[in-house]
């Protein structure tokens, strides 16, 4: 086994444990607060209720909401402005993956100074950001776990990936309460994106014993809760979910992703679709792909979705890609790529842009551009 | 579910990992180390070498070691002192339990004053700690993972349990290789350590989904490893057990332990014995004592330990107790508490003390001071 890392932030974990973001802001030296979150939970309780906890304690907060979906670089250097320009000396989001992406970007820059293209890639920031406290409103991301950012330059058309331990938030206060008031393709969405996180991270080149024993739990209670979880609203459903992202964060904020996430990023640098749709879309041809691989793990992860099965390791892999394949038609997801982006035009420029992902290199199995062609056409 | 808190340090772990440290230190800040270790490893090339690897790269360091097992308060005392005297900036330490204990108890007095028996009890630290980074030498105390910090009050005849978050180490060097110059009984003793904090976690009040994976990965491993790692020295299954040891201390450190290790520390503090010698005396009589309380996960331990069984959960509860209990006498270590201890006239003194342990409020099952007595003169 080779030297391997494991780093995480501070989890306080469970239903109105929200409430206990005053205390953790005090904890990490807070008098001045940049809340960031999107312009879509402008309309829940939730903003005026952290901003409440917040007053409460008698700690100032700026908001700072302009954050898209896939957020741009110049959404990044706005908040990294009025962070500064307001005095502020802690970062708290409230969010899904893209404000809290885009806290992280603003953490880089406060810290680091710079444009945040100047950090693209693997362990380019060399100064410690501001105290980060980030509460997930979704459970799918896992952004409030890893230490990724992706963060678009809109002028390339590139997603970047910025990757580093000092994207680790200080504390990360998962409240599965927030999820009750999501929508129900939000809801699938994100969790199809946590498993997607689980399975590449699983048989990613960097796993490790302390990476797998969580991706396996996350795709086990993805398997066990998505339906009761997405379907009925089920509380005991999404608490097991927001546990089952949790997992799949530790595991590939630790241990990386793949070629999936690789497309993922440069599908939505250039069409700007959602990072969750893209997964059940591509996520089976990219499981059959790299099954000659790793036929065991394959195995392992076939046992974790169908249970245990008689027959060979590359059979039982197989028989959970089309369980997947199963369950995803059945949650009414798009499963082709067609349905996705307008046409096919650019597929080679996609391919090409996603094997210079950082995400692209702890892949099991060796793919050049031409087999991501493949793998898209398959999924078309 | 509770809300729970989950908190580890940056852990980096595999063989030949400790050649990080400087990395590590600098990253933490430091100009100039103190480094504790204990006596024993003085004959052992890991000091020397550690000390090499902060030289080389221009790190000073001042060495103190003396710390015995169960380490003292006075000792902490004087390594407090020599760390202000000698104007250190970062706390180093390579050992086991004690010589770790020893260091977060110096890191305490370093960033709070006061002396040692001050912060006795869980969250009584209130100001931060110099950055320590941990090199455990043996796989089992947990401390290198652990918010606990467990000191001898001299004139009490007290082990004191100190627990606060303040006392998880920044970063946890684990290099399995180290346990290769280690005796047969020390890396029993440290194993059977780790087992005791695994299945007192798992059955704790606290434990959580994010705490049971890890302290069913350590049963597990422990179940598996401990015959070629103890009888053969089989490198892969030293690294397995300290897999099992790292798992085992972000169960514990996070979910708390039980009566067992409440009765651990109060005969510790009373007889000076060796810390992992008590467990395989006590455990089983504990496990039948808390079975009433909690026979599912009693049941489920069991099934971890003997596998599958077409019993009631209570049944395989029994069975995994009663195969534990031939496991220890296979591998030959102390089974009765009458070949612990020199007579049973303290054994009142003993339980009425271990009430007030910090460890005794998580015990699944009510336990006054004469269900102690009872499972003393059980094991006896």
């Amino acid at each position: 086994m080779l030297i391997t890392k494991f780093a995480i932030p501070d989890i306080i974990f469970g239903n109105g444990s929200v409430r206990h973001l005053a205390q953790c802001a005090r904890r990490v030296g807070a008098k001045r607060v940049l809340l960031v979150s999107d312009k879509g939970l402008n309309d829940t309780i939730w903003v005026n209720k952290v901003r409440e906890i917040l007053d409460e304690d008698g700690l100032k907060s700026v908001y700072f909401n302009n954050v898209d979906s896939n957020p741009r670089d110049y959404q990044i250097h706005e908040g990294a402005e009025i962070y500064r320009r307001e005095g502020c000396d802690v970062l708290v989001c409230l969010g899904g993956g893209s404000p809290m992406d885009a806290t992280k970007g603003i953490g880089i820059l406060a810290g680091n100074g710079g444009r945040i293209r100047d950090y693209e890639g693997a362990n380019r920031i060399m100064r410690p950001l501001p105290p980060m406290i980030l509460i997930p409103s979704t459970a799918g991301s896992g952004s409030d776990i890893s230490q990724f950012c992706i963060i678009t330059d809109v002028e390339r058309e590139v997603k970047m990936s910025i990757i580093s331990r000092s994207l680790v938030a200080n504390i990360s206060i998962i409240d599965p309460l927030l999820l009750s008031t999501k929508s129900k393709s939000l809801i699938i969405a994100s969790a199809i994106d946590a498993l997607a996180h689980a399975v590449e991270s699983h048989v990613s080149k960097l796993a490790s014993p302390f990476t797998r024993m969580h991706s396996q739990k996350a795709i086990e209670l993805f398997v066990q809760y998505i339906k009761p979880a997405a379907l009925e609203r089920d509380p005991h459903a999404l608490e097991q979910l927001s546990i089952a992202s949790t997992s799949a964060g530790m595991a590939f904020s630790n241990a990386g992703l793949g070629i999936l996430h690789a497309l993922a990023h440069s599908l939505g640098g250039i069409y700007d679709v959602l990072h969750g749709l893209v997964h059940p879309v591509l996520l089976p041809s990219v499981m059959r792909y790299n099954l000659s691989a790793c036929p065991e793990i394959m195995g392992d992860i076939g046992r974790m979705i169908v249970g245990p099965r008689l027959c060979s390791s590359k059979e039982t892999g197989l028989a959970g890609i089309a369980t997947l394949e199963n369950l995803f038609n059945e949650l009414g997801v798009t499963t082709r790529l067609r349905e996705l982006i307008p046409d096919d035009s650019r597929l080679e420029t996609i391919c090409k842009m996603a094997v210079k992902d950082a995400c692209y290199v702890s892949n099991p199995r060796e793919a050049d551009w031409t087999d991501l062609m493949d793998i898209c056409r398959e999924a078309w």
